[in-house]
């Protein structure tokens, strides 16, 4: 078995242990113990040893049944003895810490800074350069697992979403539902709903309609039009598990105009040369130029207006997170999952954006999402 | 007009600017910029100048409608002619930075250790000691009416989850409601969704029964039941400012074990005791043990058992922050929002907790809770 990467990077700085300090929502953190608290802790681990976190009393009997690190307590790590003597909380931490871990430490990037000048102090301290976010992109059978349980909620989210559109009436050229007008909110409160029941917690889901559609970070708010792209494009977390999924759909109540139905049919196509250009080893970059290829030689530009971002990102604990598919974008690897999503925006006009999720295989695209892609509805 | 006290901060260590370095969640990024964005991003202050964040083009339209902060966007700030030289992103932000800014830095006491490294390569770096931190504990006017505004969605929803155990039936031990179980579930669930209507974001909301509810941490889970105490603790997340509430009841559902009676009213007097004792000057630590002198001679402990936790705790961007209103809190100061929260917990008999919120003025505790408390429905 190759050796962790942790002990690796420790190994190759001559470091003891690996620190973490944060709170459970940091993915990192969340990727390192499986412990999430809403104030922040210590994790550390030393080399060739499986990781450990210090938390409160209050908090062991937790820890101890949902956490894959081994917990102690912060008595049982010597504070209140600390405390009696270094009245700055950073310092005493910083002395905890030593008292458990050694004379050379491995930090993470994401240490706060106050914590880094204590531990200084008292230690040679090594900033890591991002180890566990590398260690995070890869992932196992069992993450992948739940990922597509949470982008199988998004999907059921999504249809629930495109039949409250599909089903509206239109009058004064606004859709309409349950006989008042039908807009980004409602929809997207239907949707977080439904989420929320299935364990999952989505924020600004984008329901952008018309000309906003043209805007990738606009979310959208007012009633819905018909003959006017929507595009959906929503990004939920399971709570559970802290995995997120990320999907994107571009939808029509009646027919658009014709170059919004032409787009489409380009994003359509863009996306299967994505996802057929995906497979271990093809870089990022040349992933997401085969896209912009393929939109220049239907004559859509990729520069201020047309394609205007990557083509992907890594979806794991963050919803952004390594890797880039973009033209910066490195080697992929088995394992890595991430987003397909050409789009083409034309401010006056429109946007259209289809998102997929997958996991990078030896071979292909293993796409997670299955919802079909129809403009008209 | 006081000086700004980043600006007094600044002065005492002769630096020439204040950096942060976050992501919008980030309480003190919020405070400091009113800007939520899911990337980190960069936030300085000059002396005597108002704030400046530096953010993507893409981003830079909204910015400029929503952050309180001058904006700028990374190709304004440099960014693109130092990353042909520099690969190491971290180095990147740092040189960006330190051409903005100045050759002395005082920085966030939670910047990233990797940040920190890299501008000490380009500046002297003085870490600031939580200056923000305490700025955000003293509430504007501005910020007390959105506190207010989030705790009264937060007592509408209480109301209503206390209405669904009050409407309940008995049958074989337990409750129910519409002729199934009536669960901490359900009845989290439907408080929740009634708080996403009012754009609220309420997590791990705890509705522990019987003997769970002697750990203030279990969140409770399965089937109420009756004849035992229900407590009912929330801190919903007002979405569009960022500000939290928080408040506990603890109701029962018929008559409870006469132990339990008696506890709920010396907890309800305990908090009349903690809210009598508070305003400016008085330390958290007298008002903490006003509530523990009391329990004492109602022959409560206040150790491993009993009244086991700080009587209260700052709320606003974050639901626990400065100050701390138990054995080791200063003196209160007007405009601190703070929790008065007494509890009393026996395991194998449960626990009871009555938490209100509200502002430390001149002369009192100025309450901003008007939900009732009765233990029994």
């Amino acid at each position: 078995m190759a050796m962790d990467p942790l002990d690796a990077a420790m190994k190759a700085c001559g470091a003891d242990a690996f620190v973490h300090y944060a709170a459970g929502e940091d993915a990192d953190m969340r990727y390192l113990t499986r412990f999430v608290m809403h104030d922040a802790f210590v994790f550390y681990k030393k080399r060739r040893l499986p990781g450990t976190i210090i938390v409160p009393q209050m908090e062991a009997e937790r820890a101890g049944r949902e956490s894959c690190a081994a917990v102690i307590t912060r008595t049982q790590a010597g504070l209140p003895g600390i405390v009696k003597k270094e009245k700055d909380p950073w310092k005493a931490t910083a002395q905890m810490i030593a008292g458990q871990t050694g004379k050379t430490l491995l930090v993470s990037p994401t240490l706060p800074a106050a914590l880094l000048r204590a531990l200084e102090e008292e230690c040679r301290v090594v900033v890591d350069n991002g180890t566990t976010e590398k260690m995070r992109a890869i992932k196992t059978p069992d993450e992948i697992r739940l990922i597509r349980t949470v982008q199988k909620k998004t999907e059921k989210a999504m249809g629930l979403g495109i039949s409250l559109i599909g089903n509206a009436t239109t009058k004064k050229g606004i859709l309409y539902h349950d006989g008042a007008p039908l807009t980004a909110e409602i929809v997207r409160s239907a949707m977080h709903k439904q989420l929320m029941d299935e364990g999952c917690r989505a924020v600004e889901t984008i329901i952008s309609c018309g000309e906003d559609s043209a805007f990738p970070h606009i979310i959208g708010s007012g009633p819905l039009v018909p003959h006017e792209p929507i595009v959906i494009d929503m990004f939920p977390k399971d709570e559970a598990t802290g995995y997120y999924a990320d999907m994107t759909r571009t939808v029509s109540k009646g027919k658009p105009d014709p170059q919004i139905a032409e787009m489409y049919e380009a994003v359509k196509e863009a996306q299967k040369i994505g996802i057929k250009t995906i497979r271990a080893g093809v870089s990022g970059a040349d992933t997401h130029n085969a896209v912009v290829d393929y939109f220049k030689s239907r004559g859509f530009e990729s520069d201020t207006r047309g394609f205007i971002h990557n083509l992907g990102h890594g979806v794991g604990l963050q919803v952004h997170e390594m890797p880039t598919v973009g033209p910066s974008g490195g080697p992929l690897e088995a394992g890595f999952v991430v987003t397909v999503e050409p789009g083409l925006y034309y401010p006056g006009l429109g946007g259209i954006r289809l998102e997929d999720m997958g996991a990078v295989t030896a071979k292909k695209f293993d796409d997670f999402t299955k919802f079909e892609e129809t403009l008209v509805l």
